[in-house]
């Protein structure tokens, strides 16, 4: 059983609209997330980024229309050639037909081991793009300019990428870290409200893993957040990113802390592999895992069930699931089992999940069948 | 112009029947080559690597027949599960889909970030199977169990990996370090005499980059390395692995030094490709590719007439073509500058070679196109 816990950190002022900086602390692959308004459209954003050569951006087909002549004019500035690439959009499309794309929109451009590539997107792009760069000629840079609330707060930030397998999601990637983050608040007010709910998901995750006067701080501005207050989004942005910083700085390839981010995860992957890829959003499995993670942690005396229903009330009130879907009528725990045994935290077919430890602290460890298939058929049960 | 030596390096006592090993010193990613007969079926062999847990034997269906149970048998008492998959031979399979079935194998398995891959094969199933370990849950261990001399002197040391792309050779893939090489010389008996010729071209290869007094060795042995005379393969593996090793400590991810070691490549990959892949072997191509780059450092003044014919006449008693292929009637040496534009080592669509700068040192520079089409006329042409 591996215990982790989180030095203490001081509390972050409001700075509503000065943009903010975060550094992920990595050696000579450390890099900053840029927080702010009108930030991608800034050259100012760019500064001491490579520049010549060519660049690539790869986007998809809801993202583009929006913001990619923005993003490209910037770049023209900055870049002898500018190319793009654009996806069709969803969680299904991450699978290798679809980064054979953008393999194919370097080569036939002529692309070269200086070029610097640009996710303009969510964390399917996001992913997709530093996955391919990650294996351009063995190794390219890459620019992170998140379009969701999931990918600026999470999924943008610490170098995970990757593709899904049919077997199971994000089962073939690599660690790569981005040479910039660029989370563009404003490009928020374009996001469909269920596409906001599931980002809110991975902003309550750090609460209960890390930090509970962040989660008291949610609590109280659970509306402004999904209200898209710019001042309140910069700060859930900003203390997310801080969390995941830390994390991420102490252990870049997850041999041990850095699955506490993992947090609702384990359900959730089974509820997102169990339902068809695409059927619910990752954010929304994520906000069902993280109260089913929460039930498991009382059910071994971790938490009280007051913990419980405060983690139960902020996922609904964000606007997410809570009452877990049933996968298989006639079988339906043992299909969440065998979902979750080829989770990668799983080790010999042994399951292990992120429990909360005490409020704001988390543990990874086994739990025995029988204690998660009583929390399986709880949560599936309408509340 | 980026000029590059190497230490003078002491000779090596050839003791042939001892197992000898060669460190490559890359920090905690650092791991020895191994060679000697008899090895691979040898539980000492294996000393010191992960025990317990899965382990996915990787090869492919020409390969398995001869060495895939003994291998098996091996492992059966160092893993709890010894799973296998059988690729089908030859480079056109290095792609994605090939690929594919290793990750379907481990998924199917139950595999874990526990699992250890074994490459029992020659360079395409080495490179695949590396590719797989950098990418499977985002980076498993790996050992290289090389059945050929072109992998055990070359593409089974210094963890490159990777996959063929349609517009180039080993376009997609990773840097990732095997725990281990395994060489077994025994192997070799098996191997086709044109597969063998093809391993000598990359063996031949280090004199004229970084090692005359080898290169000399070599055109004394050449005969006896052709009747796979067990003494003289030895000291070709260990003198290659040793130079290679210096080479990759130093450089890792080929920021400059170690792209010397693809001398006779750039004009290799044009051949392999502007053929189809797989009409040459990827030896065959370099063979002639390093009688292309000696005669341009000739040109170019580096070298005199004496040493271009000597580089031909070596490769052409080692059983290699010496003759370029003509790859397009009508425009033939367009067709090779397009080929080479795409060369890893480009930048910005301009070319850049591997030249010898005197005999026994290396240099990587930029030549202008006509003095290139120069060498490719005379290169076709029946010598």
């Amino acid at each position: 059983m591996a215990r982790h816990t989180l030095e203490p950190m001081p509390p972050v002022a409001i700075a509503p609209f000065v943009p903010v900086s975060v550094s992920i602390d990595l050696g000579d692959r450390s890099y900053a997330i840029m927080i702010g308004a009108d930030l991608f459209a800034d050259a100012a954003s760019y500064d001491g980024l490579p520049r010549g050569g060519h660049a690539l951006i790869v986007s998809n087909d809801t993202v583009a229309p929006l913001y990619l002549d923005d993003l490209r004019q910037t770049l023209q500035s900055r870049h002898r050639h500018v190319h793009t690439v654009v996806l069709p959009d969803g969680e299904t499309h991450k699978e290798w037909g679809t980064l054979q794309r953008i393999f194919d929109a370097l080569l036939n451009a002529g692309c070269d081991r200086k070029t610097v590539l640009y996710a303009l997107g969510g964390g399917v792009v996001g992913d997709m793009t530093g996955f391919a760069a990650a294996c351009f000629m063995r190794g390219v840079s890459f620019v992170q300019v998140p379009t969701t609330l999931l990918a600026q707060v999470d999924s943008s930030v610490g170098g995970k990428t990757g593709i899904n397998h049919p077997l199971g999601k994000n089962m073939v990637g690599a660690f790569h870290q981005p040479l910039r983050v660029l989370c563009d608040l404003n490009v928020l007010r374009s996001l469909p409200a269920r596409e906001l709910s599931a980002g809110l998901a991975e902003v309550i995750k750090y609460g209960p893993i890390a930090d509970m006067a962040f989660f008291d701080w949610i609590e109280a501005h659970i509306d402004d957040l999904r209200g898209l207050e710019v001042a309140a989004l910069s700060h859930a942005v900003q203390r997310s990113c801080e969390i995941k910083a830390l994390v991420v700085s102490s252990d870049e390839r997850e041999a041990g802390l850095r699955a506490i981010l993992n947090f609702g995860h384990t359900f959730g992957h089974a509820i997102e592999a169990g339902l068809g890829y695409g059927a619910w959003l990752h954010g929304e499995a994520v906000g069902c895992g993280m109260v089913m993670a929460a039930r498991l942690s009382q059910v071994l005396g971790l938490v009280d069930d007051a913990f419980v229903e405060r983690v139960r009330r902020l996922v609904e009130r964000a606007g997410l699931p809570v009452v877990a879907p049933v996968l298989d009528v006639g079988n339906n725990v043992e299909r969440y089992l065998s979902l979750m045994r080829v989770d990668k935290k799983a080790e010999d077919g042994e399951i292990r999940f992120v429990l909360v430890d005490g409020p704001g602290k988390a543990v990874l460890r086994p739990v025995s069948d029988d204690l998660v298939a009583d929390v399986i058929e709880r949560s599936c049960r309408v509340a």
